[in-house]
């Protein structure tokens, strides 16, 4: 049996318990060095497997292997691990293989940012990664151009890297060209994890913000709109104060 | 305070810890019926004050009128109440007021319904909701056009209701505009609660399906498939078997 295990944004008190009783049945836990390092502590009385990134494919190989060999093992992602996360990879590598897979869903960065940030996801959201290592720069810039047209509120996972210096600009300014400069928006660093940054601006500040991959992106509609500090898109109740 | 709770698809152990320790911390959790209804077993101890459908900001104003009377109150939805829920909601009614809110994420039914379905959201995705109570269809539907266009996996909430019955059909017939018919794609009802249902099928037949507010449908991207009845949407793994 193999469980794909989404441990929420950081800390163990995001997990649900699903989750957690999910590892407790296992003998075995596999997973990115950082998010392993994210249950040590509560879990050191499993056999913890880390590895590098990039490295997902064979990470999943592992998992199924261990799994052939008879162990309850548990594969984890942080966040949800069916969003740009194993559970996809790891149901591609047991295509052909008899095992049982099941995927046990967590927080989503886009949940725990949005809650750090105020409600900015009230209304119709798209998520839109910009890492362009599996997918052409062309297509995320469509993404971006539709998302804009049709004023979803947007979710930006892997903002930018050291390669990626300009991604975030680039995708601002995408967004630019449909909303104002003055749209809030807002990013989350670290969401739930010892160190926890945010900082609430607008979209025109968000195109000169430097972010990193541990960082998340927020940008919302045009009836997005700040109160008290924090970013509310509304859903309609056009009757309140 | 006021603690606006996640609970997550439906059962308690998909509720996570922050969110146990949120409600017992309050004195009174205040909720629509339903919602309520859900963790009334587990929270019998504490005050209970549950309220029908479409009274969304009453039932805030009655959240913030016992904190201000120096009570600690949680204010409940199913999924993530970042996400359609009640968090925005509650942000607009304590505009003026002088009182606490922390915003607790949940599961929202687009990745809880994703992991039962396999790993559809695997790639970039749009969250949009059919209901057309607050929201104008003629945004709904520009909406569904781009994300059409750009081919995002598509997250559909609210797909239809006795009043809506043929909207699912329509936003169905939009998609296919701008994928096969043969899309795979999945509904999910009452997901991680009691009589759970699931069926993946393709965007053709997903047309002629009935659903009710209790379903979430997903559509996957021109590049999704079917692994052993579960849909997979690959991040671009191109080395895979």
């Amino acid at each position: 049996m193999i469980y794909v295990v989404g441990l929420g944004p950081g800390g163990t008190e995001e997990m649900t318990e699903r989750a957690v009783q999910a590892l407790e049945r296992c003998q075995i836990i596999v997973g990115y060095d950082s998010y392993i390092d994210l249950i040590r502590d509560r879990f050191q009385h499993k056999q913890l497997l880390s590895s590098p990134m990039k490295t997902e494919v064979d990470r999943c190989r592992q998992a199924l292997a261990l799994a052939q060999e008879g162990y309850d093992v548990a594969l984890v992602s942080s966040g949800d691990a069916g969003v740009y996360g194993m559970a996809g990879v790891l149901l591609e590598v047991c295509s052909e293989a008899d095992v049982k897979v099941e995927i046990v869903p967590g927080i989503t960065a886009a949940c725990s940012a949005a809650a750090v940030l105020g409600a900015p996801l009230m209304h119709d959201f798209a998520v839109i990664s910009l890492s362009d290592l599996l997918t052409p720069w062309s297509v995320i810039e469509r993404r971006l151009h539709a998302a804009g047209e049709a004023d979803f509120v947007v979710a930006l996972y892997n903002p930018s890297s050291r390669k990626r210096a300009d991604y975030l600009q680039k995708a601002c300014n995408i967004l630019l060209s449909y909303r104002p400069a003055s749209t809030p928006a807002g990013w989350v660093r670290q969401a739930g994890r010892e160190g926890e940054e945010h900082q609430v601006l607008t979209l025109g500040e968000m195109a000169q913000e430097k972010t990193d991959m541990v960082t998340t992106v927020i940008i919302g509609n045009s009836s997005s709109r700040i109160i008290k500090g924090r970013i509310v898109t509304p859903r309609g109740y056009r009757e309140l104060p």
